[in-house]
């Protein structure tokens, strides 16, 4: 069910981007157990200009890799659960496409399960 | 109040996005009773590399007239009005622009009605 | 902490996005006290087709320079701060870049403070 934004600096390459969102995956799929197939992501180039975050919060250094994942989710899952999805996409982002684990923040949206139609027009976690 | 993100494959015409908005639109009046002109909505076509999601979700196959919604509305209505609401759009866009009820993708965002500003700087939903 | 959405319809200055992106982290800053250099904002540019409004709506009358900002922030703000901060920046984006009052949007996301990670993995509003 995770519908996920990513943003990120423009010039990267298409099997660039295709490891963030196969690593955001994974994470998902090891920590929230969200089923197989449930993969809903859209990735944004920005230029410069559209893509705003200091060089440093919080004491944590950005750089021009800097992505920015913002993934709305059902709203069934612990603090803990948020936790370990963090470091996994920060551990798999740093091996490929090797992202600097400063370089990642992510924003959870939390909805009911309700929230959801994945086609057919039927929401299909209440059936 | 309804925000709606509107994200499809690149390569439809004007009018095919315009037909999209407006079943939408239809259904957030007929089904939420959104008040009228109460439209407002951005569409992002998207490259096959930025648009990410699987020929197969819950036995639901999705073609390349995929379409994603996601919409932030007033935490008002009942379970009952999202499933109808999800039901109303399908109908409506199988009809016009003709996308196959599989390919319609919904995700609600719930917010309260003091998260809204529609010009003036004021909370209107609240006065 | 907050995420900001900036749309705008194309054809803007990279000045002009900047004191838009400008006023927001400065409201932001005053009324909902986010800490020095917590500015993390995505600015997209959109096509006349692609971007959606009425001409009036709730009697607010909308023209060509209508800017809709969706942010996401942590769900510890009150009521009055919400009006509070609608009222502040459409007040900065009327001095610069001169936005009339009635072409300002917002919308909020409430999430938990527990749904942010801005890098290394952790969520650093819990520690």
């Amino acid at each position: 069910m995770p519908l996920v934004r990513i943003d990120l600096r423009r010039g990267k390459s298409a099997a660039y981007k295709k490891a963030i969102s196969a690593g955001v995956y994974q994470a998902l799929r090891e920590i929230f157990g969200v089923p197989e197939n449930d993969r809903f992501m859209v990735v944004t180039d920005r230029a410069e200009e559209d893509f705003l975050y200091e060089q440093s919060y919080l004491g944590i250094a950005h750089g021009a890799d800097f992505v920015m994942l913002q993934i709305t989710v059902s709203d069934t899952r612990s603090v803990e659960q948020k936790q370990a999805l963090y470091a996994r996409i920060v551990e798999l982002l740093s091996k490929n496409p090797g992202i600097r684990p400063q370089d990642v923040m992510i924003n959870l949206i939390d909805v009911g399960k309700e929230n959801w139609s994945f086609g057919n027009g039927i929401a299909q976690y209440l059936v």
